[in-house]
């Protein structure tokens, strides 16, 4: 019932327009003309939205079945999977030594957030073997990366990612999973691990685990976690698969959406692993494919807004109900169609402003990964591993209410399970939790992030907003619809930073309290920036008779939205932060 | 997995401190002595912990089936129900005349909540019968009375609403369903029904459902629709069941949850039914039910926001997980519970202050429903007229919110359904979408109750407030801590209404767009106003050294809790009403 198009003229505006990234002097970005990249956009959309997309809602309805040990994914999984292999598409930004495409995870950045929108339960099994394979070319010796990554890049064998244990979510430190050398340079792993996405299906022929474990003797709690390679099937010396390894899914997961996935029971009895990386440097390695799932959590929180914002408005465009309040806009018709209704307009303006704002910033945040994986630009690193808990946060909570904002739009429809609206939402909502919850994200920006190389990280991506606002400050339709309101943001979140390192040193519960709201303010002044740059740019293109007028100027009403609407939060999140823990820290918990 | 224990203590608190019911001069009240409402409210609460809420899981995971016409509910529903039956819960607050037991609406409020939390889908089966119930008493006949309402009221027979159908929802203009005269002053309804929840089901021997239909050769539009009773089966002269009538179910819908209940398509094929009220005047009998409906939808919002917080803080309390940051709270375990944890805490109370202060609210509702029941006191409809889409809309929407704070506590197990929380989200969404999306509630709110009877009722708010404000000026822990924000949150209320009493007239689309956050921002000052009232029962019950001390210390933390995060929301809203209509309407549907 639900369609999906691939917005790739928005996202070749990102790339051309606002990141001009075949302009920059970044290794392999030269190539990366326009005609080359819409090839690439235009070939990803189509097998999106016509082979993936149809398949969402079977993944949903029939899910993921467990018969005898083998996982059976929906209907229509398996051709697509295949399809999605021959193309190439796992490996797009990988390394071309090993397989991969070496496009730029700017590009790539879109493509993933095409996979995300059409069919998220299918696009985990690439996405999540995107993550191992990128944990083992970081951390592999040369053997096992020729050992695993062709394949992995190929997706001929997907890969996992095994931390969480039952009594052991957040608190790595609690792991029980034992890794005990074998003598023989391997190591025997023993313990149950939960909700392991893509555990085991029917999709590929090998699957490829990275369980975080613990080796008998080393240091206590987190820092005595280890980080293996445990397939499935052991891999003979000459590449074809050997042995059975002795693990196996234990159960799968009823949960409330993403049903074409399998979220697995793993148990790992005695099973052979190979250690990646060095010993008890596990959470390091780990970290590789966290930061990567992170940004890539985020990105579903949008993924998913997107695709459902695209549906809601095909209902608001089609569905009669009412007359507009000034008198009729379709007099011919019975009613007119919500679309003309001023709060049905108000909710898909706030729905495509978050969305056209998450995704300049993603694209941003993959050109900064870039700036560093091609040339080796610290600062670049500095600034997306600060943004990263804001882009898995912000995104996925927002993403999430946007889907339920486009589900409303349906009104009564929107909860009948056919019309696929409610599956938007109920797979959104993952996002917020996985890889994190939002609440370890907000801590890990306030706590880690912000003071991180004496907050060098933070002070740059101040200066960054402040120096747009200064050099753009004699522009007067930028200056009043959108730096104005960029400039309090900035400011109240200063305010905040500067409360944190006033009262946090004093009493860390001020800053721990605080750090929700300080995501989230965050997140608006980041989408507050991509909305000043964007707008600024669609002037420009306006002022000089380009062509696709309307394209620009719906970007300046968008952008006018968000700033208007969207950004006055950020006083908000400045009150509650500067209200302090004592309310808050007042109560013991038998008093709730 | 869940648990419910009802709320009795808070419950009481509102009746017999907040409200002190028992010395108002409102018929029937002088009974309502704190032990004979506690015996209510522990009874009731006793059946719903224990008997209600244990089936709301498998009302969830096996929901309703048709077969060959019949619709079998649950297992369990049926005895479940027979319970509800025997205890005269259903017609709690009804008229004796007709076998109801005449207890007061706040009391009923109070009940009503635990029936919503502890099994909501198993609880509108008796809470459409009794707006059904409701709406005959209003408008019927005695001898529609005397004919449906004993057995309505103690749900041997139930009741449903009829509205929509395919091609109207919002706009009941648009109504197909025909009901021809048929000469004995009956009529023949014909046309179809959808979502019409507990349109059919094997809990009561008879079903009356209230069908909305159109006359033929009457008024075009809403103005053309007329009230029908339409029972499943016609009742004989001496009061027994007589002839099938021809109405049947043509499906049931699958539904993102209440899956409990039965949301049918009904079908009317020349069924017999019986004018209820006038000819042409249908709406205004639907509306009776429809207000009473909507403050039970609001009611509902609160009502799965305890539930989810109930089992949250549980959860909270026994899952071990991180350390304290200043140090362990219980060394002796492996970890310290979540609940130790500031962002935890902040989430809970987060939740905890919206539900109480949620709770104060609807009760005086509920109150003044019963002083123009019970009084004819035109000021009190006029009042809670005003209040109730404020109740309907912003309850459902923050209501929604609190179940998806609660499960996030549970981390990735939240995500599982066996742990229930998704449940929660899942049964609390219809809340903001049926009896008038909360779109239509805002609309409702700006465009028609703000201004009714020249603002009177709206005016009247605002100086309840105000005086409160002024009168307790020189209390000054009362006045630091919330009557400064109560009063900025009121000023930005008027303030905002006179925006709309500005630029509506010149630009009603400045209203329509400010329509939504009005809402909301109306819904803080409600809860504002009843927090503060609260917070002065407290700290004066504390200075007189009262038994019970941590209750009322916990309240006046609460609070401020609300004061100081809920409240500062009022100015984004003012914000947001004030940046007017331009933006929003300055795009066209194929801007979007």
């Amino acid at each position: 019932m639900t369609s999906y198009t691939a917005p790739t003229k928005d996202m070749a505006f990102i790339l051309h327009e606002l990141l001009e990234i075949e302009h920059k002097d970044i290794p392999g970005y030269c190539d990366m003309s326009p005609d080359f990249t819409k090839a690439i956009l235009e070939e990803a959309g189509k097998l999106n939205s016509e082979i993936l997309h149809p398949l969402n809602a079977v993944g949903d309805s029939v899910g993921c079945k467990l018969e005898n040990g083998i996982v059976y994914t929906p209907p229509g999984f398996k051709e697509a999977f295949d399809q999605i292999r021959a193309g190439g598409w796992p490996g797009i930004d990988c390394d071309p030594q090993y397989g991969g495409q070496g496009i730029p995870a700017v590009v790539a950045m879109q493509t993933s957030e095409m996979f995300a929108s059409s069919n998220q339960a299918l696009a985990m099994y690439h996405g999540l073997t995107h993550g191992a394979q990128s944990a083992i070319m970081a951390h592999g010796s040369d053997e096992q990366k020729n050992k695993y990554l062709p394949n992995m890049i190929s997706c001929e064998w997907t890969g996992t990612m095994n931390l969480t244990e039952p009594q052991c979510g957040t608190d790595l430190g609690l792991m029980r999973t034992k890794a005990e050398p074998s003598g023989d340079g391997a190591y025997k792993i023993s313990g149950q691990k939960i909700f392991i996405s893509a555990g085991e299906h029917d999709l590929s022929e090998n699957i490829i685990h990275l369980v975080l474990a613990k080796i008998p003797n080393g240091p206590a709690g987190i820092k005595g976690v280890s980080l293996f390679i445990v397939p499935k099937f052991l891999i003979n010396e000459d590449g074809s698969l050997g042995a059975r390894n002795s693990l196996s899914v234990g159960s799968i997961e009823e949960k409330m959406g993403i049903h074409g996935n399998s979220t697995c029971v793993m148990n790992y009895d005695e099973a052979t692993g190979f250690l990646l990386g060095e010993e008890h440097k596990g959470m390091r390695a780990m970290f590789t494919m966290m930061n990567e799932a992170r940004l890539g959590v985020g990105l579903q929180g949008l993924a998913q807004a997107e695709v459902a914002y695209q549906n809601a408005v095909l209902y608001a465009k089609e569905r009669l109900q009412g007359r507009d309040i000034t008198g009729a806009k379709e007099p011919s018709k019975a009613a007119d169609p919500l679309i003309v209704h001023p709060d049905i307009k108000r909710n898909l303006l706030n729905q495509k402003s978050f969305l056209e704002g998450a995704r300049a910033f993603t694209s941003w945040c993959a050109m900064l990964l870039d700036q560093y994986e091609r040339q080796d630009d610290k600062k670049a690193d500095g600034l997306v591993s600060l943004l990263t808990p804001v882009v898995k946060g912000f995104l996925s909570d927002i993403g999430y209410e946007m889907t339920i904002q486009a589900q409303q739009i349906y009104g009564g429809h929107g909860y009948i399970e056919e019309h696929g609206m409610s599956q938007f939402t109920r797979d959104a909502r993952i996002a917020m939790i996985y890889e994190g919850t939002n609440a370890i994200q907000a801590m890990d920006l306030v706590g880690r992030k912000l003071g991180k190389d004496n907050g060098q990280h933070a002070m740059a991506f101040f200066e960054m907003v402040i120096s747009f606002v200064k050099d753009n400050k004699d522009n007067t339709p930028l200056n009043e619809h959108f730096l104005e309101r960029l400039k309090i943001g900035s400011k109240n979140l200063q305010a905040a930073s500067m409360y944190f390192m006033q009262n946090g040193l004093k009493n860390p519960y001020d800053a721990l309290t605080g750090s929700y709201d300080f995501m989230h303010m965050m997140g608006h002044v980041c989408l507050g920036f991509m909305w000043s740059k964007m707008a600024k740019i669609s002037m420009e293109k306006i002022e000089n008779q380009c062509d696709n007028l309307t394209f620009y100027e719906n970007k300046i009403k968008t952008g006018k939205f968000y700033m208007e609407r969207w950004m006055p939060l950020t006083e908000v999140h400045l009150n509650r932060i500067q209200s302090g823990s004592k309310t808050i820290m007042s109560m013991s918990p038998s008093d709730f």
